[in-house]
């Protein structure tokens, strides 16, 4: 396959899940979002749970891409950045049928063991990320020493998922739980005696120009 | 029905989410866990997802009812109790399989609206109970003078779903949450300059004996 008819096909699958769910997705629903025709995806694909799999590989790929380099001057806006990202959908109108989809994923991982080891590689992934703007922003002083980047790290992406499913269960917005995360970033994590709200920071490591 | 067919139904409804998960459960694969026929399933439910909802009801009342009372001397000892008893599976051989059958069913609920609204319910008795215990503790002097009980409530009540779906999704035991969440009460809720570990509290609301 060329990076062109892969693109167009994980594009298709994008806008397939949202409209059909997961549980009723067929590779016809996906052919037509596509250009290419229902044989031309069975002659790539061995059929959905294949195709998905490669989905999930694509989101993965997408997701390390894009947050290679976060906004933010310091690890701590960075950080900050990052958790808006995860946690405010681009796409308004797609976000909700989407997130609901991987939900349902998520859902169908015990019984998958393929979907079980992406899902898992994302989770690491996620974790690393934010444990790495922990470990440097804790290294630049903006963070308390005694800060525990892999802890921090699972207790966030926890949240992130709960924030997830309850959006997709009861139709909770996960606006409450970013500014939760907002608050825990500038008042739990920061140093005792530092200044709140992105003022300049009191500590004595002083790794900030 | 009687109350011991709803019993007796409702048990079997649970062996057989466990065993067979929610996409593939069928009305004959509850039937063989009762001892019922299918034929009487079919006369007192349409179908699986009318039996469903009927579980969903009886989990929610059977939740009601065993949290009506918590263990504990002092709200803050009956807010880690009440976590504890959310966050550690109390049979550990069925947990992680009717985990991830409630998790399909949360992933079913947008397009599903009476189970929308039976999880929406759970969520609300959740929250009140969680708010509840908060907001006595505050008034204990126990807790911060500051702290809102409903933030507190919907905080919690996301980190326990993103522990429930990390546990089915990705295989993560929800017991570093859990340990999260006995800090949390320990530290972030409990007033400054009082006792930590729950020790003798000083605070000047001196509600405890």
């Amino acid at each position: 396959m060329t990076d062109e008819t892969i693109d167009d096909l994980m594009e298709a699958t994008y806008q397939a899940l949202c409209k059909h769910g997961y549980a009723e997705l067929t590779m016809q629903d996906i052919a037509a979002e596509s250009d290419k025709s229902k044989g031309t995806l069975h002659y790539h694909f061995d059929g959905k749970q294949d195709l998905l799999e490669s989905f999930l590989e694509f989101l993965l790929d997408d997701f390390e891409e894009r947050t290679e380099t976060i906004a933010g001057e310091t690890p701590s806006e960075q950080l900050h950045e990052f958790l808006d990202q995860l946690l405010t959908p681009s796409d308004e109108d797609s976000s909700e049928e989407f997130r609901t989809a991987v939900l349902e994923i998520k859902a169908q991982s015990p019984y998958n063991e393929a979907y079980r080891e992406r899902l898992g590689e994302f989770d690491r992934v996620l974790r690393d990320r934010i444990a790495g703007l922990v470990a440097d922003g804790r290294e630049a002083g903006e963070f308390r020493a005694d800060v525990d980047p892999d802890e921090v790290a699972d207790f966030l992406v926890t949240l992130f998922h709960g924030a997830q499913t309850r959006a997709a269960a009861v139709d909770r917005p996960p606006e409450r739980t970013l500014a939760y995360v907002h608050e825990y970033i500038d008042e739990t994590l920061r140093p005792e005696g530092s200044e709140r709200d992105g003022a300049a920071l009191e500590t004595d490591a002083g790794a900030e120009e």
